[in-house]
């Protein structure tokens, strides 16, 4: 699969190099809007094709496939075009910060049995798989706890009066879109919807969530996820039932590490042994080689719903996201 | 200062143990409505008097304060009526799980000029001054997270049909009182009474809260305090500014050690090198000792603002607790 490159931040690179340990996953172009910035990326990541437009890209019969690690607000945009021509799409996360363009990517992809996909590393590592075979080992859930507090090096900025892209309300950014969105995909991919929902943020004088805690009831119980880019913490994860817990050291975007804690027994398991952007290109290689349909409809609609679910948290708070 | 125990459970054997650590603390009397009951506590914690009659204790001169071990539901009869018979009293938390309750038991000692005063250890411990003296060198507040979950070992028998005390709303019991009060009293210490409160819990067909996410909202920043009583965790305190965070391994009922984290550095602190219940007794007879009654209210408008809140989050979930 011969891929293009729509965005030249840090996390493309890390992705490209991750991607690359999947057999026959090459990547052929880079987008950029200025042609230095492209120049530059696609010498460091050893790519042949740098674009300075993006439509050309797009029509470059090379390039089967184009991940987008673009600003937030631009996946839309970048995705539908691609997908307009019929180029598979991986996005990275978050999907969309808009519930209704998220369904409008989705129908689209679907009319042209394109492949869709969102680029959120955490659901599809293998510890996610022993997560979920294991949990009813916990007996009757009750409570779900994870936290990803981290200081972004943006922040310095707002605090001084400029505003960075991620805490722009308009660029689809914040705490929620872009840490505890981690927390809201490994919750939802184990459980599904929840009953109700409740946002509680500390917003910057423009309406951005800095950091916010995120309710979710479940009616049977009930999960706390809480994202911070003004502040970090110690972060882990939890999944409390009434015969055990599962406690994720330093968080659920990275799932590193799983303790499960029985009445008998407390058992860590490490089963990743490679890196944590590694496995979402796997599947995603798999379902295009396998033309699996129905996997894809899997993804997008958990993607579809975790979109829903903060679609609305942010309403709650007063955003709207456009894109 | 010679004490009276009221309560046979294993709470009150720990506290007298730490309590005699205190110069000058003596326990000379324990009140059980079974002789049988009150002989066996009496012999394992070298207690001379048993009384199975509790005015009888009460007008015994020797006891000059009484501690309540009792059930939460009756901490209010006892304190009121060993105030009537003028002795100081340390009341066991939860104070009381009824805030008009807790300002009547106020409003009584202050006419009296008795000393009244709730035994919550964590407040009164040596890292919680470290924490108050350094808290400022995290900046601007965002995030406070706690919890605090513990299987109980009567759980079980409420899944089988049985409403033991701690399960009962009669008995003022429940994940908020019982386990998440350490959390809210950790935090009320630190930053006084929120601008709002939310309470989501998972509540037995009782009616009761076998856990439960407290939200307390300050404005600039935000608490999220859980406990839980029908599931356990790894459970840990964190409070999370703009320059640093402290973290609080293994939760802020113990406040065991505390490890501060700023830009240039990471300190663990453990000052903690008595018993975890001792320090409140020091504070008490000190507070007795000195006359100071602007101490005790000092801890008693905190102790009220505490049931405030709690009395609130209950009312969330429909419970009211009588006492």
């Amino acid at each position: 699969m011969q891929v293009g490159v729509i965005g030249t931040g840090s996390i493309a690179s890390w992705f490209i190099q991750a991607a690359r340990l999947v057999e026959d996953v090459e990547f052929v172009a880079v987008y950029s809007r200025a042609q230095a910035t492209g120049d530059k990326f696609a010498q460091d990541n050893r790519i042949d094709k740098v674009y300075t437009d993006l439509e050309k890209m797009l029509k470059d019969n090379d390039v089967e496939a184009v991940y987008i690690a673009s600003p937030n607000s631009l996946h839309f945009d970048h995705a539908k075009l691609a997908l307009e021509h019929n180029k598979h799409v991986l996005i990275e996360k978050p999907f969309t910060g808009n519930f209704d363009r998220a369904k409008e990517l989705v129908a689209l992809a679907q009319s042209k049995s394109l492949f869709l996909f969102e680029t959120i590393c955490n659901i599809h590592m293998p510890h996610m798989d022993y997560i979920k075979n294991r949990i009813q080992e916990l007996g009757q859930l009750r409570m779900i706890q994870c936290n990803y507090s981290q200081y972004s090096s943006r922040y310095d900025a707002l605090l001084s009066g400029k505003t960075p892209n991620v805490f722009n309300p308009k660029m689809s950014g914040g705490a929620l879109m872009d840490l505890n969105i981690y927390n809201l995909h490994f919750t939802m991919y184990l459980f599904g919807k929840p009953e109700s929902i409740h946002y509680f943020a500390n917003q910057h004088e423009n309406g951005i969530d800095t950091s916010g805690i995120l309710i979710l009831d479940y009616g049977e119980f009930k999960a706390t996820l809480t994202g911070a880019k003004d502040s970090a913490s110690y972060n882990v994860g939890q999944i409390q039932g009434e015969t055990g817990h599962i406690t994720i050291p330093n968080g659920v975007n990275g799932l590193e590490t799983v303790i499960l804690t029985t009445d008998d027994t407390k058992k860590e398991v490490v089963e990743q042994d490679k890196p944590r952007l590694y496995y979402q290109v796997a599947v995603f290689k798999d379902m295009v080689d396998n033309n699996d349909f129905e996997l894809r409809d899997f993804y997008l609609e958990h993607s579809l719903n975790v979109v829903e679910v903060a679609t609305e948290a942010l309403r709650q708070i007063g955003l709207e996201f456009e894109y």
